[in-house]
């Protein structure tokens, strides 16, 4: 019985009866023979909360402060957990992510982990501890400030805490069951999954699935640490991301993962740009000057009547209005017609490593779409994935439509919950 | 211009529109040419929230854990307030006790302060930043686990911050305009005290005075910090507490300081107890080793006929309960009567250094309450200090009465505002 790292997100102990049902069941690991670190995010609201305050006091809060006030978050769950433990008869300590041995760089509010050295960690837990870790959160190297790691930043903080313990494994628990081959708000048979390699997962994560972030399987992926999804509330087992399946998995992995989709994109189409070398370098280091992300990029065969062809690309939708001024602002020096810019758009993505060695995917892909009666707007692809942007309107009916001409419909409905992920 | 340590209490930073007023004032002492140090407490009911909080996971909450938990509260407010102030455009940065340097024992809940070592304090406000230090925290020296202060430990942990940065003055916010000669909320006359001796001033705090703890006082007499205590609301100059006179402050003092009480004690009498010596120390030890402290103790003069007395004392009302059951335990072996329990008892207290010299002083308290139908039960006195206990009913017209006889009445009725101190 090895070391297990297990986290918590904020809607698992959003309240104190959820904080004494999650202490529960880290004992039971406790007593089942692990030696136990717990990773816990702020309870349910709490960081909403504290952000309203800020934005009361002070328009744009300062990177450093906001960090200072959003930690108070996990330091009132972990202490709250830690006493339920003790509660129970067990030992417990709750250890800020300073204290952990979190070390960051200095980028306040999305700080990336440095360092983890968990001398007090492993301290407390050879003592016989459960050690409960703020997640979320660390000390930057050259200041000594506190920080915090943006969006998922707990989920990051159990995997990194779990390779420099030398963990079994990072149990994430959330509140679904597990990773699905589809949203299961959007497809009512969506099945969960028993494995998924860290490969689809990353694909997964970057389409739209909203379970694991990347950068948290990425970091797992880097050190070999399995992640167990698992739901808090419902006991059942979840799904193992790793390199290869455990145990009694199965040893054969799908040929599709799953399909994910995405509405939080917006497309930017710049019309009629001069079809010669370094025109789309002029509009895409216009882009990446103003830091901003783009991610699908189609440019149109050129017309040859006018010499003219049009260029497409999505990014985050609340990068649009950035983009769109930056554009703008350098049209006379590109020399383009026009700027179109769209938001009613969705990208549907279908994921899984088989698609490398099964040719006709692409072609089934398409066909499920076409007889949804989906029209296609833009197409990209990976290795082991292909998206495609559609209108907003249509993406339930596509992912259905693609899920189940792929297979994955599940036969009997699962019961699972939904929500948002914690941080 | 000097270094000044001012500290607000919760009530001063109660919401976002508290924390922004008390913003513009710390400004105004920057403009004014001072190094800012601001010490604050937790917003308003933060700490009883988050103590309901830790009584729904556990009925008795681990110390390490509890202090984990509520050094949350300090955290959410400081931050706040330097998001505040860096929207004035000036520069502050936030500081937890442990980052302040604020070392303690390893006592959990009332950790006493052991070393101040404000290094990064010192950096901060030499680099022309106003510092923010979360009051009522510190790190145990020991074990580097979080610890709190106890009660009124935000001003402790000014003052403490005063003296190790060797700052002109500790400036208290509060919700009252200072220290008054009696509690304005019995006393519609009281006067605000311009300045006051330590000496005075501790003799207040231990009787029943709210606006500044023992503690406190206690800590700035040892280092020599003079104290304001003043209004965050009113902007009103306040009490000056100190060795001597400052600036314009009168160079005598009064006779009398002012007239406290307390309602929070209770009394126990021995009956019948054997006139013969070691008696009285069997029944103190048996309540020493109970760890309980007791205030004034009255034996009465043994009657001659039968050869016993009665041995009366004075304790906190919270503490009541296990004194009784102490001593009931300890009869047998002590051999008393019975014992009787009170706890509609009020004790009023007259302070002042004058009264060293004014032999007439303890007569005119004894009129005073004679004349307002008042009965005296106990009677204890210090060099500075006249304490007696009479009914709780009596209270409130006893305190006016002795105000009135020794002439602190006000001639102007001042508003003022008065509620906790925060901690």
């Amino acid at each position: 019985m090895g070391l297990v790292v297990q986290k918590y997100g904020g809607s698992s102990v959003a309240d104190a009866e959820g904080i004494k049902r999650v202490a529960k069941r880290i004992v039971e690991a406790k007593k089942n023979g692990h030696q136990v670190v717990v990773v816990v995010s702020a309870m349910g609201d709490t960081t909403d909360e504290l952000i309203d305050l800020a934005e009361q006091v002070s328009p744009i809060p300062s990177g450093r402060e906001f960090d200072m006030l959003l930690t108070a978050g996990e330091r009132i769950s972990m202490a709250l957990l830690a006493m339920a433990i003790k509660n129970l008869g067990h030992e417990a300590q709750s250890f800020t992510g300073s204290q952990a041995g979190v070390i960051t760089d200095s980028v306040h509010n999305k700080a990336r982990i440095i360092d983890v050295t968990p001398g007090r960690i492993r301290e407390s837990i050879d003592a016989g501890n459960i050690a409960i870790v703020a997640g979320f959160q660390g000390v930057s190297q050259d200041k000594k400030d506190i920080t915090t790691l943006g969006r998922g930043g707990s989920d990051t903080t159990a995997v990194a805490l779990a390779a420099a313990l030398e963990g079994e494994v990072c149990e994430i628990y959330t509140d679904v069951d597990g990773v699905f081959t589809a949203d299961p708000r959007v497809v009512k048979k969506a099945r969960k999954i028993d494995w998924i390699s860290f490969e689809d997962m990353l694909e997964l994560a970057s389409s739209g699935s909203k379970v694991l972030l990347h950068r948290c399987v990425e970091y797992a992926r880097r050190y070999n640490i399995p992640i167990h999804v698992r739901s808090s509330f419902s006991g059942l087992k979840g799904t193992w991301v790793s390199n290869e399946p455990q145990g009694d998995q199965p040893m054969e992995q799908a040929i599709i993962s799953g399909v994910a989709h995405d509405t939080s994109e917006a497309k930017i189409t710049v019309v009629g740009v001069p079809d010669k070398p370094g025109e789309a370098a002029a509009i895409f280091r216009t882009i990446s000057d103003s830091e901003l992300n783009i991610d699908m990029v189609v440019q149109n065969v050129s017309a040859a009547s006018t010499g003219l062809t049009d260029i497409s690309f999505t990014l985050p939708k609340t990068d649009g209005h950035k983009a769109m001024e930056a554009l703008t602002k350098a049209q006379p020096t590109i020399g383009f017609d026009s700027l179109r810019y769209d938001d009613q758009i969705a990208k549907i993505s279908l994921v899984g490593a088989g698609m490398r060695t099964n040719p006709g995917v692409t072609a089934s892909f398409f066909e499920a779409l076409s007889n949804a009666g989906v029209n296609i707007e833009l197409i990209s692809t990976s290795e082991i994935r292909i998206s495609v942007v559609t209108r907003a309107d249509d993406v339930k009916e596509a992912v259905r439509a693609v899920h189940t001409a792929f297979g994955l419909d599940s036969d009997n409905v699962e019961a699972v919950v939904y929500g948002g992920t914690g941080r």
